[in-house]
């Protein structure tokens, strides 16, 4: 037995190695790549994949499986990585050919639709194309199965084992207690947060960044920080894990929170045992619980008040001239400001599961065929008037803002607001479990909870389940009341509520 | 036999891929990757290598090829593909599994080997393998046939149709004309050249060196440049050609002659049809007329007073206190300074093949079974003594220095001569050709001589050979007179012979 089961990890290190392949080559699209070589590029990144899918469906794979499946002689662990690479495999088996290639390509007829469209602010140019997709996806959910709802198969992808059912009761959690809890806040005066539009010098910041990554113990041996026009993390094995960040010269949130955010990602994955190379205990748990980690950094340690008493001083030296009037509250209150927006990926803390609810309402119906898909806009325009308060001028600026959907990612968005409720219940257990967290954080002292999330999260791989993870840290499953305590607590104070 | 055809494009373009995509991980290897990264990406590389080689040798493949070389059906362009895909295929298929993984092992442990002897400076830490490896290379003669000498079965894997009986023509030349012209140089005063040592800021020297790839037409909207210990060109298609330099502050030769020199090799990969992309009408010809493309703007161009007269103010304008009392007539004998030295990749451009010329004549003995590998530094020392004069002091600075045997690539040190010759012989064309070559260089314009090169080598990929291109442009074929003629004029006047 243990020959076969060196059999299945060769063969699961090999599609790794292709798809870390792929991933090399992406990191570079996104960084490096002069602009003419994009077109041989995506055909070069359509053969890896050709060829990864091909290792991941071979018939001798699946023999492999099915006979460590049924052996009894694996332990606790090789069960596990069976047991997962097994499922993927019986997935992968349900999409035929035809299917595939079908998906394929209309996914990359809806991107260009999309880009098309949204650079000509025109819906209508996309419309066609998304109903073809939408289509396409709902015959995705009748080939996938599911128990309850349709969308539970999508969702799934992302976030194992999460079901619809999870999310209706949170997301009606956050519609009764976060909506009203950000109506009273913003009947509040807003705090000055002027100081945070001035000119900061690029490279300044850039060197500043540095010092927080380092500061969180971001491994620069078996890593490195890349400017992109979106910032991401990105890995090839645990000791290559890659971040990106962007750089605005006249609105300091932009490095400062996102460098911290992936940071936050790319921690998690130079903490997964690089022996598991290649098996599900190599790999991280689900978009949701990966979202945890880089919440967690960036607004549950990185926008509190003790991680700013420490680091405050140390931005000052950087912009002595535009921070020599903020004083460090100043500074906190700035950053949490909360105010509703038209774009996602600007919004605060609070409002940005508005934007996500909206999101989720919205996949829902098209996946139950509920919405027409022509009035799209208009549905999305009421709920932003509804749940923001705020009128949506154009489709740019609305229903195109997000690549996601001419990705074919439905039921990607929820793990967004799943990582963040999860965040706020595992920095929970941190703040018991560990003496003086946030005096450490003050200090500048990152190990414990680095360590600590090390410890619970990160060393194991898939051999737990999101809802494992947070029952074995916290004591009960994914329950927003935690999310609702920190910022109760946070915005209390902020805002003298 | 259109389909067939297709379909032979088709197979050759997913090896394209492929191995393109292990050149961007070897990109990325030599400038980006952090440190840890390196294990895991050494076996990325080796399943890339793996996967390629698979498809390489695929049995349908070979059946496509042998149906296609056997239609009469094909057009001239076409016919040549066929056939130099089924003589690669072919022999490919000569080396058995057995052999190849006993290779690929010999040569890891080699590379290990001449690492650890190199740093130690004890070239008996290397023998042993060198031994092994050697054997080996002498059994892939066998396996791979040859007419005359077994060194033409290597020979010909770097310079296709090149024979051993060649280079002894050449080398003789070399030995009997251009050694007794060093040595005539060599009781001569050497030109002043303590001006290029001074301090020279890392900076200014690399945006001065993006200025003469921009004047060249280097294309950066289909490349970049970047930073390596060792300067390369490496291309993923002719739409993604990317070099790489190396700045030493007190040395202006190392940035400003590779710069130019790695500009040249890109010139010839971003010259070559993006169309033909992955078949042999879309590779270059050779290492030889790789080379000849980079020497051509290295030496031909890059060390020729012309091309400073035109370039001399410019760089004064970057370094205008280091070069205040220098004129372009001093620069320019002080970049042509000639130096018996002892190492290869520091040599001017006539002792350079004087390196070349011990290499070939060790690596044809080495196969011929003719020396004794224990006493292979005692050999080479020798050898340095003899034809520059020069007493090797360790075998680090010796029979160390060179990383190619440890790789087992024997037979291709020539290439780097027979590069030197080639751009001799083709720029004796392009100044007959061109009206006023040398009046357009020293304006600036490159555009002419690029234009030359491109129409009479890079467009035609392998649809000539070396041989064929040299006669096609010159009238016949490689010929040593031409070098002998060019740095005889340029030298003469140089050092007033």
């Amino acid at each position: 037995m243990g020959d076969l089961y060196n059999k299945y990890i060769q063969r699961m290190q090999k599609i790794a190695d292709v798809l870390y392949a792929s991933a090399v080559l992406q990191w570079d699209q996104e960084t490096y790549m002069p602009p003419k070589g994009a077109s041989i590029r995506a055909r070069q990144l359509a053969t890896l994949a050709g060829i990864a899918h091909e290792l991941a469906t071979d018939k001798e794979l699946g023999d492999i499986l099915n006979e460590l499946h049924a052996s009894d002689k694996l332990n606790e662990k090789q069960k596990k990585n069976i047991a997962h690479s097994l499922r993927d495999y019986n997935i992968r088996k349900k999409y035929p050919n035809s299917f595939v290639q079908e998906l394929t390509l209309t996914l990359s007829e809806a991107f260009v639709a999309w880009s098309e469209a949204k650079e000509k602010n025109d819906y209508n140019l996309y419309a066609p194309k998304l109903k073809k997709l939408i289509a396409l996806k709902q015959k995705e959910t009748q080939l996938l199965g599911y128990e309850k709802h349709p969308y539970d198969a999508l969702l799934d992808q992302y976030e194992p084992g999460c079901t619809t059912h999870e999310l209706d009761v949170l997301f009606n959690d956050v519609k009764t207690q976060l909506v009203p809890f950000i109506k009273s806040i913003l009947t509040k005066p807003a705090p000055k947060d002027d100081f945070m539009y001035l000119h900061y010098d690029a490279q300044k910041q850039w060197d500043f960044g540095i010092e927080l990554l380092k500061q969180m113990h971001y491994d620069f041996g078996a890593g490195r920080q890349d400017k992109s026009s979106h910032p991401f993390t990105i890995h090839f094995c645990p000791n290559d894990v890659r971040v990106t960040t962007r750089i605005d010269e006249h609105n300091l949130h932009e490095m400062i929170w996102s460098t911290i955010h992936e940071g936050g990602h790319a921690l998690y994955e130079q903490g997964i045992p690089q022996e598991e190379y290649g098996l599900p205990s190599g790999e991280a748990i689900s978009l949701g619980v990966h979202e945890s980690q880089s919440r967690i950094w960036e607004n549950n340690v990185g926008r509190s008040i003790n991680y700013w008493k420490g680091n405050f001083a140390l931005l000052q030296k950087y912009f002595p001239k535009q921070l020599k009037d903020v004083n460090v509250d100043m500074f906190y209150k700035a950053m949490n400001k909360i105010q509703a927006s038209l774009i996602r990926t600007n919004a605060d803390e609070l409002t940005y599961h508005l934007h996500i609810l909206i999101r989720y309402e919205i996949e829902k119906k098209i996946i139950e065929s509920e919405l027409n898909i022509d009035e799209l806009p208009e549905y999305w325009n009421n709920l932003y008037l509804k749940y923001l308060d705020i009128k949506v001028p154009d489709d740019k600026q609305g229903i195109l803002q997000d690549i996601h959907w001419s990705h074919g990612s439905f039921g990607y968005f929820p793990t967004y607001s799943i990582g963040s409720f999860y965040a706020a219940q595992f920095f929970d257990a941190a703040e018991k479990q560990i003496s003086d967290l946030h005096t450490q954080i003050e200090n500048g002292n990152m190990l414990p909870l680095l360590q600590w999330l090390r410890t619970h999260i990160h060393q194991h791989g898939k051999t737990l389940t999101a809802h494992e993870i947070c029952k074995y840290i916290s004591g009960q499953y994914l329950n927003f009341s935690y999310f609702m305590n920190y910022v109760k607590n946070k915005y209390s104070d902020i805002y003298n509520l």
